[in-house]
């Protein structure tokens, strides 16, 4: 396991040096609250999936400085011995709540909640920030691509287009958790125990003197998966007529064919896979699939299924790895609440000219509310922590900004359940260690709870998260005392 | 130093087994060589800059397959044992050729060139290009940030936005490649020993009653480096006049200021800073400079500092570390040339309906040809690696698709430089270890060969990378070959 101690921003570390400067001279300690909250889903989509949660777990549970790491922020000349004595025996011990990986998340409610010691909290923001924004964001996108696909399988293909070794590993991890199949990512398969695939590429072709020649190696020594790559030369002329020679001797001499195929890469794929596909049906290859790659997206594989392509597995690399039309996720990470030796929680705000930008003040959590029939989804509900939710009472819930917008649920008839779980109680994880394939499973389910209305690719329906009347009223009083 | 054997694609791994294969049952042994080349500059810009061979360095050193990586090959079912047996000792044993970090290149032009045996060649594509795609990509978008800043510093705020640790890490890296001043990256900082830069947040002002006390405790722990964020509250009304008063409090200790200013981090950077500038002005602190954040790229610092914003230090984040508009550099690598049993080689070529995406065959080297007089540069010319180009003698080159588009040189007027540097020779690293901060003095030098004219962020003057005759005879009669 990795220590990522040092990956935070410099002024973490400038700030935790004077807030331990006033603990020490004040003798006074203090606790915050920070959420760590996005404003907007990306691409456009109805929805994000969290993701990236055990990776927090890891770096909570390996933060420490180490010797080298202590001599460093001395070298800088910005820190005191007192401080990098305190850094030396320093471990997490606070409280983080969060949604589980694979939630079906909306932007404005807390994914992760930090309750510890001020300095402490601080620290961790940016690697937080850093492993949530990137993992949420690709299962986000993930999410959209196999929605797109409909059903059809979508192979993970980013590796050499990702943002370095990490975004290529963590990004397949998240591609898994928003839908994806699998993986090329050998590393990703062996870390997290996921379906690896992948067949060859141009230069096995260039390499020999035919196209013919290079498919029969290729296919007596990998009969089990043949997936043959068409288009070196000319997809139809000769690409695909020399795939069929190829499976034509293979069922002459008994070798039974079952996961095989062809892969397109280039060209027009709704033309070449219509083809193609009645040239494999002539020749009494009607099982064999026709799998394509090319700087695919969810708005051309879309497409290309309402030309009616005859493809049935999807490469997906560059657009999906980067999340290449919206490749920030932009979760923040803000102070909600403070207390002073153990006092009362001071409710904290910050206040923007955009009405969205507001923080939610205080202590929260989010009550998840479902229609009791369908088992859909009806909407979010942040409310403070004190606060208490059943289905014994008719609830009427209100937009936040639009307050005539409003919704009542029939008791009886809603399914209340609370999203975040502790996952960090006092410095010690308190969380399961969920298998990559659990967290997949869990995820296909949260996205059953959406109607299709809410995953359209474009223009979605959108799912209302409001406050709690408690939290709406404390969050308007201390917008007015703040512009009193 | 982290082993990243496993980062690959699985279709490497199936292509390398049967490449072991044919070897062994034929008894022949093949080597390639491979290209690594893009084809379009990211951001429209007018070059790119290569960063990441540090890395591709330490990834082919560390190169070999752990008992743990061997395992899980055999778990995968795909492979057999005489190739996992191979793989037990497998070291890299060819030569690598490359463009030194922080050379400005154009498309087409090979970055990183592989001969070695094909099994070994095809292995690493995977990592090479996911790492010099990376980071070459985040050294082209500083240049174009700090190219907008015009002489201003730029500082890397992105970790949070990063596509996780690693692309924060090596994004700050090829950022500050790009010209950047410094990160707030602790880690980068660490690793590669870069200036680290960073304050305080807004959390700092809300953890305590007033900003004007929150500013005087910063501003007397850090006196030496006393940035204060001033849009907390209010930024012309509450945060530039509180910073004013702690300037004075500490002007009137005797405190001597010297590096220290506020930070605007919302609202209109233009009137504020302009507002502001006066402010401190006023105040008798015309030395105390304004920095800016909030969603910066190239083209809101440009047309900020049109409209006389009064910034001089520049904090990007997310449009810096995930080169958002353009995030994916999109390097290829393709065989050039095959031999076999040590025989002359076979030149490769890759057809394409589209000019542009046809290979360039056979081996290969670039000359870069710059003006004897101003030193800058006038076109690179790609040709075979037998060929040898000195000044002796007036040249003629031609572009290889406009062929009638033609520039001579007058002998003596030019100079002549070879841009690829052996790496690795026989499975060695035969090449320096550089430090990031010799990289930033190359990189910086090498921007500074280039006009204004290419540096332009809107369609700039395109630099002319043509091909040697006998490189562009050799293709055309690979092409006529082909299609004939």
């Amino acid at each position: 396991m990795r220590n990522l101690t040092l990956l935070t921003d410099f002024y973490e570390l400038t700030m935790m040096q004077a807030y331990h400067h006033h603990q020490v001279t004040t003798g006074r300690k203090q606790v915050a609250v920070f959420d760590m909250f996005y404003r907007e889903n990306p691409c456009g989509n109805g929805y994000a999936v969290a993701a990236g949660l055990q990776q927090v777990i890891d770096y909570i549970n390996e933060l420490s400085f180490t010797d080298d790491d202590i001599a460093y922020l001395r070298s800088t000349g910005t820190f005191g011995e007192a401080f990098l004595e305190y850094l030396k025996n320093f471990r997490f011990s606070g409280n983080i709540y969060a949604v589980p990986e694979g939630t079906v998340v909306f932007p404005g409610e807390p994914l992760l909640q930090v309750v510890a010691p001020l300095m402490e909290a601080q620290l961790i923001e940016t690697a937080i920030l850093n492993i949530i924004n990137h993992q949420s964001l690709i299962a986000t996108k993930s999410a959209r691509v196999c929605w797109a696909a409909k059903g059809d399988r979508v192979l993970e293909f980013g590796l050499r287009r990702a943002q370095g070794p990490d975004a290529g590993v963590y990004g397949a991890r998240a591609a898994m958790i928003g839908g994806c199949s699998a993986t090329s990512n050998v590393l990703a398969g062996q870390m997290f125990d996921v379906p690896v695939r992948g067949t060859h590429a141009h230069s096995w072709i260039m390499s020999f003197d035919t196209e013919l020649e290079a498919f029969l190696y290729y296919a007596e020594l990998y009969p089990q998966a043949c997936v043959l790559l068409v288009d070196t030369y000319d997809t139809l002329r000769s690409g695909v007529p020399n795939a069929i020679k190829v499976f034509e001797k293979m069922r002459a001499k008994g070798i039974m064919l079952a996961n095989y195929g062809i892969r397109l890469d280039s060209g027009d794929l709704a033309y070449l896979s219509k083809e193609a596909r009645k040239m494999l049906d002539g020749a009494g290859f009607a099982d064999a699939f026709i799998s394509a790659s090319n700087d695919l997206d969810e708005y051309l594989i879309s497409d290309l299924k309402n030309q009616g392509a005859k493809i049935s597995l999807w490469g997906v690399g560059t657009h999906l790895i980067t999340s290449k039309e919206y490749p920030a996720f932009g979760g923040v990470y803000k102070m909600a609440a403070l207390s002073t030796d153990g006092g009362e929680w001071q409710h904290k705000i910050k206040l923007s000219e955009d009405p969205i930008k507001v923080t939610n003040p205080g202590v929260k959590k989010i009550f998840r509310l479902y229609d009791g029939e369908s088992g859909k989804m009806k909407a979010d509900l942040i409310a403070l922590a004190e606060e208490q939710l059943d289905n014994k009472e008719d609830l009427t819930i209100f937009d936040p900004i639009a307050t005539w917008k409003r919704m009542t649920l029939k008791k009886d008839e809603f399914i209340v359940r609370e999203l975040m779980q502790p996952v960090f109680k006092d410095g010690k994880c308190v969380y399961p260690t969920l298998t990559v394939s659990e967290i997949c499973a869990y995820a296909a389910l949260e996205r059953d709870t959406l109607w299709d209305e809410h995953k359209r690719l474009f223009k979605p329906h959108l799912m209302p998260v409001d406050l709690s009347q408690k939290l709406y009223d404390l969050k308007q009083s201390m917008i007015a005392a703040l512009r009193g």
